[in-house]
């Protein structure tokens, strides 16, 4: 390949763009000028009253892109989303229906760190991509100010007397930042003598994992925000009786620091398919998708709505459903699940240096992974269809040998080359998406019921998900499922907080693993978010930076231009 | 007076304003669509590029508010300088000249604390106020980012190997959240094991403390930023040897982050003069103006620029004369002087609870202060214009005192009424303001020279400016005097850091004390913003919250209203 061929980088098409005015964007799905409150010319928050006005319209149909469990090789969810979301606008194209893209915003932090941004990749890729990918429209920092608000809040309210009787050594409140920095994790906090406050232990998480982030990802308007806000535990009294936000008295301050956040974001592919690019919770020990603003108002304003979840199909899929669904009254249609032959490959046994050889037997292998990922969405009755991420190294025989079996089990599936084609490439995923959710849409059920105990809800997520033969929990974790029955919030649904890597809680074990059991930890309480975290292993709030981090490279040109961001 | 004529509070008269949309204001200053980016319909950024464009157009004339020494009862500088600016715009509406006004952008942490905003009063506000007291356009925010993506990398360059061989007590950079939290004043940072880094002590300070605030400020484009950013030292190694942010090489990636915070902010007042609104560096470790690169932008496009200086004239005028005009070549051709009655009464001995009783011997006493501003101001060779902002317990006879007073003495006076009548109560200020700029503007002089030693630039101000009678320093103020004369930065000019209560570093002493020394006790380095912080008291740069916050009285109603902000 001549250097004239070569692919150009993310960020060298991203910046070659032509972007079209936010308002024009608008236009073609319904939105005035009015409607929208202009971020630079590419950027624009859409007023809420968008969705009150369209309350009584009929919805959209709803896609979720899923994955296989993750592995180095890369799966390249998001770039199959927006490339699926332009394919089906050209599709579309000479008809009166339009598709619309919800994902979730990047956090600024780990730019900075190992990798860059999270935008999509190549021809598929939503743009402004180095605005969406630094400060953006401010959510994040909104939601870090009304989190570290909160936190100033109760440190006062212990220095100015306590009444609430705070066992200072029982805050769960920490403070967050968005910057992977890892003395941060645990500190003390209040040294200096009586003028700075009562000593005691805290530390920092990063943006993402704070609960106002999936609270502002849950909530369906702002009185809802209000109300999830209130219910947060952020600690527990000498009588080890939880303390809330309402307690405090805090949540109208922070709904005035989250009154912009909580409008989701217009932006738009390489190709002009608007896109709704809101929130961005943790997928361990949150749920991992966009708002559930953005998808209610997208699935008013287009016939379509391509949206993604964090993780595999195990983790992010299942939260989903059981999660940002269930709360919101959201029917999906379909569910996109992606593979890539390199993937495929490392379930199937092979490591990361010889990716690039042909293997088929390890491809074959590999399809463990997948079956169980489209057996699980169509125990929630949901339809699944294959994507291959294409990769150059694939070889024709590896393809076949899925599509093959695909097909052989009445899956329907395609070739995805959206990372080099864009939308062109994505045409023939967007008609099988087509045909099953116009034929054949699914209707959502669940695999456990509300009124189970948090035990039984555990249960059936580890046995009918992943695969696995039983649960066991710590003496820790027993004692905070007796303390959520008698909180009265056994009733929420449950959050895992699993490796992505396997079905099971280790993440060597690749494929489909069998015959394994789920240690549960610890349990937390997201009462604002409303669910209940499961904790089976070592799970990082708050990322560090690698040895030479990402921010050594980039630079700030004199026409104003960034270089190495991505 | 009737319920119906009670004076409304500053955010119901500015939830009722009537705004124009920010491209019709920014078409009055010669500015189209395509220089300015909206963030909404109300405010905006505004490109580098215009200024490089006008960068041969003659400049406006620059006039600086300032005020004697505050005091509780209040002076109501920025309510003077909005109201200034909107009486010149309505003196100028029939000719073809404009009027801009130039303020610095309020902190947000402390509107949750004590205090409600800061962008005027009454009927001389810039709006929208609720934005602008809030996130506005997210650039204390990019600098809070900035900042802390500059601590994390200091201690993950510790964590990594310490290459630098950073002497883990003398790290001098602390982190910023832009919050009153007095429980991170003093910390202890990298606790919990080898995983989580290098444990020290550290802290937080509020982000207007940051020295990247105080960087951007003065900064005259992206790429002076940059050589700014590298200068300012972070730490000492081993060998007590200054280490700089060009030695971690982090001052691309930050540049980056500050890469939309570097341009001014437009928005309006409630008459619709077009208003700059940028930056806003603390007034006592740093020198409390906006930006320079607004400050420049608004001498190219319009004929009066308005602008003001934190604290009293002793502090605020000093440093914008001999720091900010200085380093950017600005030529201030007028300085108004703002006293109230009150204030003076204070000053001439009465306490707060008596104020409102006529005591025209307090008044006359109180005058000593406003003078020797005066004398200061025009010892850096700038006319002084009085502005009475008047209150409505101000008797006639007091007011005749203070004019009386100014008239015997040469000095233009003139009653201000902007926050009960707007830019109509500001039209005999204005007119006086108006009269000296155009028939005798100063030409600034400086009290000391560059290549004066630190000490003898410290007396200079002591002695000329606060009408001290000498400097003392203590011995950590004299051992830094040596490091500052062998790091080649004795040429930097002073920010010093002193009660802004009184004359003297004692905040008891109002009016116009004598015989009084000043004691240094402490001399830091801000390389990056460029000069030398010599510390005389106390100095918090980290706020905490009062016992009932006033956050505790901010809610976000249905219709999307706040209250209880301002």
């Amino acid at each position: 390949m001549s250097t004239e061929q070569r692919m150009k980088t993310d960020i060298e098409i991203a910046q070659e763009a032509t972007l079209k005015p936010i308002h024009e964007i608008a236009a073609t799905v319904g939105l005035s000028a009015d409607d929208i409150e202009q971020y630079g010319k590419y950027k624009a928050k859409i007023s809420l009253d968008v969705y009150r006005r369209l309350a009584d319209k009929q919805d959209g149909k709803l896609i979720l892109v899923t994955a296989i469990s993750p592995t180095p090789a890369g799966e390249g969810k998001s770039t199959t989303t927006v490339g699926l979301g332009q394919a089906l606008g050209k599709l579309l194209a000479d008809t009166e229906q339009t598709a619309m893209i919800c994902l979730r915003e990047p956090s600024l932090g780990p730019s900075f760190g190992m990798k860059g941004g999270a935008a999509g990749g190549g021809y598929s890729q939503i743009v402004p991509m180095e605005d969406i990918n630094l400060h953006f429209t401010g959510d994040f920092h909104a939601i870090t100010s009304a989190h570290n608000l909160l936190a100033a809040l109760i440190d006062n309210h212990i220095h100015q007397g306590n009444l609430l009787r705070f066992d200072v050594r029982r805050v769960s409140w920490n403070r967050v930042l968005d910057m992977n920095d890892r003395a941060l994790r645990q500190i003390v906090v209040g040294l200096g003598g009586p003028a700075n406050g009562v000593p005691r232990e805290s530390g920092f998480d990063i943006t993402v994992a704070s609960e106002v982030m999936a609270v502002l990802c849950l909530a369906q308007d702002e009185q809802d925000l209000k109300e999830r806000l209130k219910r947060m535990v952020i600690g527990y009294n000498l009588d080890k009786a939880p303390i809330t936000v309402a307690d405090l008295g805090a949540e109208g301050a922070m709904a005035v620091l989250l009154k912009e956040a909580i409008k989701p974001n217009l932006v738009q592919t390489l190709e002009h398919t608007p896109a709704l690019v809101h929130g961005g919770p943790f997928a361990n020990i949150a749920h991992g998708c966009n708002s559930v603003i953005a998808t209610k108002m997208a699935l008013k304003l287009a016939d379509y709505v391509v949206t993604e979840a964090g993780f595999g199909a195990d983790l992010g899929a299942e939260k989903f459903f059981h999660i940002k669904c269930r709360q919101a009254g959201l029917q999906p249609t379909a569910t996109v699940v992606v593979a890539t032959i390199r993937a495929l490959k490392m379930h199937g046994g092979v490591d990361k240096a010889s990716l690039g050889a042909p293997n088929e037997e390890a491809v074959r292998l590999g399809l463990s992974n997948l079956s169980k990922h489209i057996e699980n969405v169509q125990m929630f009755n949901i339809p699944a269809v294959v994507a291959i991420n294409k990769f150059p190294t694939d070889s024709e025989e590896e393809i076949r040998i899925v599509t093959d079996w695909c097909r052989d089990n009445g899956i329907p599936v395609a070739l995805s080359d959206v990372f080099t084609r864009g939308g062109d490439g994505g045409l023939a995923l967007a008609e099988q998406v087509l045909r099953v959710v116009n034929e054949r849409p699914g209707s959502l059920m669940y695999l456990y019921n509300e009124e189970d105990t948090v035990q039984e809800k555990i249960e059936a997520i580890v046995r009918d998900v992943y695969g696995g033969e039983g649960v066991q929990f710590t003496s820790k974790a027993q004692t905070m499922l007796k303390r959520i029955e008698e909180m009265g919030l056994s009733h929420l649904p449950i959050c895992m907080a699993k490796t992505q890597y396997s079905f099971s809680d280790n993440p060597n074990l690749r494929g489909r693993p069998e015959g394994f059991t789920i240690t549960i930890r610890e349990l937390r309480i997201s009462a604002g978010a409303g669910f209940i975290v499961a904790i089976t292993g070592d799970i990082m709030t708050m990322p560090g930076l690698p040895k030479v981090p990402a921010a050594m490279n980039m630079d700030l040109l004199e026409e104003g231009k960034i270089i190495g961001l991505f």
